[in-house]
């Protein structure tokens, strides 16, 4: 057993809105001692998400925030380099929340998967083939039940979720309509993900274009943002519409909740359907998504991008990189 | 054949907001001769919903509005007075869509049902054994899925749509709280539709006694009303709650859409569902609710009460009774 230095990123105040670089700070502590039923993983890539805004709030969320001088919670993908637990060698890679860290000390059970023997890149773990394919996969098939020949929306559509519910929609026989921001973004959204009709809500009048894109109506949303946009959807609804809410993105604050057009009509009158939903209330069908997702990405059905750090140091200010827009892919911070 | 002179309630024009008796007129004209395939029904009650405010609305709605100069559209029952087609016999009972007239002439296949046989007074065919009972039959149980010991919310839960979703919660092993307006319809709340907890959204403080109400949180919210009450209902949802958008009886006018709450971040936390639904689309499945309703009221698990007009000559200003809070039950017009 080797005694280690471990860099970490930490919570030391909770923001307002956006969590930005001035609310963590980048520590070293030494890791305790490795105990029975115990594993410690050197981290290879952190995870950096949208909905970490949501994981350092107060507001009302589906799990307790992040405490203040307590690490940053995120997903991470790693190799196993000491273990007391039998299912675990050292050498395996493995996923879980292991945290904004150098090295995690963990309790086997919250090792989410090994990832030792997949085809793709560890880093695909955490994002097409990890939390953000699955996000997409289950919200669009699940919730979604996209039918071949309908019409699909998708927001934050450059997006590590959205830009996999657009591909994984087209796989389904659907005419997939992707919302995003910036040229760059459209130009992603044109030529690496296919969507059939990009709208760009930073320049184009979505009043006039989202008409226009949606010659038939929409039939399934897969909504990121919330918001503006949403408004502009739902007065699009096909008779029978399902929403899926993955994300509010679009929208800074919730405390106070921000008022915009009611839509207990248009539910009504469409005979809509809207349901939120939470990865994380999948667990026990993760193998069926990731062996799904695993053969679309290797076939070349799904593509997908990484917007990758270098360095643990960048981690604090990532997630308010993601708000400002710089990413073009799923933001990673590789660790060393 | 006989010729018939037929009163008739005709739409004169269009409200702006709720339909009021100067919209309408009452008219005489002679019923067309009757010819194969065609059933005349002299009508003995017509149905007065508040979802005619939508019928007679150029916004947004489920199906064209009744043109300016036609007859109200309305259900009605009646009895087969001439027949020029084999299902059908004089002295049948039967109920459709026949509209706010004394005499409907309509093709055989315009007829929902025989009624004939029913244990239950003819007027019940028009609402608790009628549409109103199917509506809370199907949005309660096909969208709800209420389980046993979860807390189900009613909006106008004195209504004939809201009592008859409470007590079949209850049926179900529900906890049931309506919330209905005024101290006659909480007596009728309390004293007849058997719920555990009623609220006066008029009287009391509802984000005060809907918390108290509601010691464990929302499962279940059937919504009549829309706007003010249903955003207090939705602040608390449980985890995995389910809304049902009925009607949206609160809000007048939805042209412009008036703004409220925004709901995306409560849906996504609690991964909530809402649902739009229209009981026309469950037509396949009419006998299976109307056969457990007439076991229900015929059992005395469901009760019902009517609030009934005498003359048709009443059909044009019972809308508007409707909103103004009159009825204390399904409003019906006795023809003669």
């Amino acid at each position: 057993m080797s005694s280690y230095v471990n860099k970490q990123v930490i919570l030391i105040s909770r923001p307002k809105n956006i969590p930005e670089a001035k609310n963590f700070k980048v520590i070293e502590s030494v890791l305790p001692k490795i105990k029975t039923g115990e594993v410690i993983i050197q981290n290879i890539f952190l995870s950096v998400e949208p909905a970490m805004k949501g994981w350092v709030s107060v507001v009302s969320n589906y799990a307790d925030p992040v405490a203040l001088n307590a690490v940053m919670k995120s997903f991470a993908s790693g190799v196993v380099v000491e273990s007391l637990h039998s299912d675990y060698q050292v050498g395996d890679l493995v996923t879980g929340m292991f945290g904004w860290q150098e090295y995690a000390l963990v309790k086997a059970d919250n090792i989410d998967r090994k990832i030792t023997g997949s085809p793709l890149p560890i880093s695909a773990s955490l994002g097409v083939a990890g939390i953000n394919g699955m996000t997409a996969y289950f919200g669009l098939l699940d919730i979604g039940n996209p039918v071949s020949g309908e019409t699909v929306v998708v927001s934050t559509a450059a997006g590590s979720v959205g830009s996999c519910v657009g591909q994984i929609a087209k796989i389904k026989g659907c005419t997939t309509v992707g919302i995003t921001g910036g040229q760059q973004k459209v130009d992603l959204c044109k030529n690496l993900y296919g969507y059939d009709q990009i709208l760009d809500y930073k320049n184009d009048n979505l009043a006039n274009t989202l008409t226009e894109a949606c010659p038939k109506g929409v039939d399934i949303y897969f909504d990121n943002t919330g918001g503006p946009i949403s408004d502009e959807v739902i007065q699009r609804l096909n008779v029978g519409a399902r929403i899926i809410i993955c994300g509010t993105a679009s929208i800074s604050n919730w405390n106070p909740v921000p008022h915009g057009p009611r839509i207990e009509r248009q539910i009504l009158v469409k005979r809509a359907r809207i349901q939120g939903f939470l990865i994380f209330d999948y667990k026990d069908r993760y193998e069926e998504a990731l062996s799904n997702l695993t053969k679309w990405i290797v076939s070349g059905s799904i593509k997908y991008r990484e917007n990758i750090l270098h360095g643990i140091e960048k981690a604090p200010d990532s997630i308010a990189a993601i708000y400002r827009g710089e990413n073009l892919g799923k933001m990673l911070i590789k660790v060393s």
